[in-house]
């Protein structure tokens, strides 16, 4: 069965349950925006992509069944919706994108009814999630004619269907190669504290027969170490004007160990994951978690950001949907997303 | 209550079961070699120096009741325990340096009666125990001038209390520069998959009253990054003649990455861990262990070894009982050795 991160389904939001892999598949239809802020906190849905169509779902869902008479009531209803789910996550970027579309959409459609102003609202997030579709495939292809036949890459967290609508970005990049008999190894990190390596990533990737192996985070200097690393991918949650990146604590770990084993270190994002409003990654909100998902010992101090930012020059290449990004990153970021817009306006 | 991991009570090997920490403190009574055996296999007892000691108990307990009458036959049932106690795990060179001792001490005492042998093998025993007593307090000593008023540790695995006697190695120096009034800040990484970080670690700095914070390993980086690591300490299980040094798995991580942040990186260790028999760190034979460690998935392939190798090259100096050793370590770790042989034999 072809798997769904997120959907609509009878006028709700449909999630897979992350939280309940690899044990079981279970499904959520989600009807309120409490109970979506509640999945995104608890990370039932997760990855940056992900958050951005269930973002925008729930944007709708806020607003399809608000009486609002003039577009003022509307849109306030609207960004109050935008600014209770904004207060989920901090640090994924295409969360706020998401949003964001949604009251551009609203702004640019403001002469309409409300009927059909929700309508349209409607319409635009059911596109930002076929456009993921599309910008999933499109990473995988592109970042496809960077992996050799028989290469073992090394992937963190989970980047894959799980993390977008129905593909990947990372392991998008793996599922392409594959689909053209590469057959890759992965080596999967485990991604403490909440594994979502071992429980999502190596779920999905077997379930797709690509060889996987499970390591622990700590063992990923030594698998170098031995030559068993062709290069490392990872997805991201930010990504900085300069190139500097966001993504799971223990991204930049691979990124520094990489470079000390000469391993090629590549991110995989769409561009809306790209935020060119912040100059470094300085600038990128890290979101600190509950000690209770590292350690049940009460009274032990804990330190768990749920995510770290690795420099642009540790960053061998980004593949985005729309091309692969090499030094020098502001440059080459700028003109990417310039072109982008550009084509986009068109 | 002062802790003791090994200890000799009632013709039984009194250790502490570290399986059960930090929930429960049971202590665990040991009479025979295949339970010894058992307890080794399983981590009960567990740390290079403890072994040791843990080992040489085995070979008395081996012996004690044997109903030898001549050298030769007293000493081919030594032998058969040695190498028994010695199939239990592999890497830790003190679990071998005990079990050679007492057949060194054996031998030397091959004209005496049986009875006679067995008191001074039991003799030599307990002297390994206070031995390491008394080391882990120098290592203490020597280790504590290198740390400078509120320094920030991060360390890995336990190499404390439970891992010797009752002082430890790497926590031996934090103990010490602690009584000194240094007030040292601790990050102990909770080390997967068997978390003695998060278990061991924490549980005797927190009883000592060390301020201690927990991070996953995949952390390390990131708190390395923001600068909150001053020193990194580890312990070590095996130590080549060129100061390549095998010890839980990721401390190779930390080193690689303390390199890139221009942090010191320790290993403490008594000479007891030292193996110059060993050219380098390619010679030393590392545990693979079960995949049930890392996950309960069944058909998941995984990578689970014990221990990495640190390179001598990105150890800053290796805190010995003896004195600190700086590099060239090939010329230093052996003379540090010969002078110490030297001493004994006076």
């Amino acid at each position: 069965m072809k798997l769904m991160t997120i959907a609509w389904r009878r006028n709700k939001i449909r999630i897979i349950d992350q939280t309940k892999l690899p044990a079981k598949l279970a499904y959520r239809d989600i009807g309120d925006l409490g109970a979506l802020w509640q999945a995104i906190r608890k990370m039932q849905v997760r990855g940056a992509p992900a958050l951005g169509a269930a973002a925008a779902l729930g944007a709708y869902l806020g607003v399809k069944d608000v009486k609002a008479k003039t577009f003022p009531e509307f849109k306030k209803r609207l960004d109050e919706c935008v600014a209770f789910i904004g207060s989920s996550r901090p640090t994924a970027r295409n969360l706020f994108w998401g949003l964001e579309r949604m009251q551009k959409e609203a702004l640019k459609n403001k002469d309409k009814s409300i009927p059909a102003l929700k309508k349209i609202l409607f319409a635009e997030a059911l596109k930002i999630i076929s456009e993921d579709q599309i910008a999933c495939r499109r990473i995988g292809k592109i970042g496809s004619r960077l992996i050799k036949k028989g290469d073992s890459i090394m992937t963190v967290c989970n980047a894959g269907v799980l993390a977008t609508i129905d593909y990947g970005t990372a392991l998008g990049v793996i599922y392409r190669a594959e689909k053209q008999g590469k057959r890759v190894k992965v080596y999967a990190c485990e991604t403490r504290p909440l594994l979502q390596g071992a429980r999502l990533t190596v779920w999905e990737l077997m379930r797709k027969g690509v060889d996987v192996t499970l390591n622990c985070d700590n063992m990923a200097a030594a698998l170098m170490a031995q030559g068993k690393v062709d290069k490392v991918i990872a997805g991201a949650d930010r990504i900085a004007a300069n190139g500097d990146t966001a993504n799971k604590i223990g991204t930049y770990s691979l990124a520094v160990l990489a470079q000390h084993h000469k391993i090629p270190f590549y991110i995989a994002a769409p561009l809306s994951t790209f935020d060119i409003s912040i100059k470094s990654g300085k600038g990128i909100p890290i979101e600190q978690r509950a000690r209770e998902e590292v350690t049940s010992a009460r009274r032990v101090k804990v330190f768990n950001p749920a995510f770290d930012v690795t420099p642009h020059q540790l960053i061998t290449a980004i593949i985005t949907d729309k091309g692969i990004i090499r030094p020098p990153y502001i440059r080459n970021i700028k003109k990417l997303i310039s072109n982008d817009k550009l084509k986009m306006s068109k």
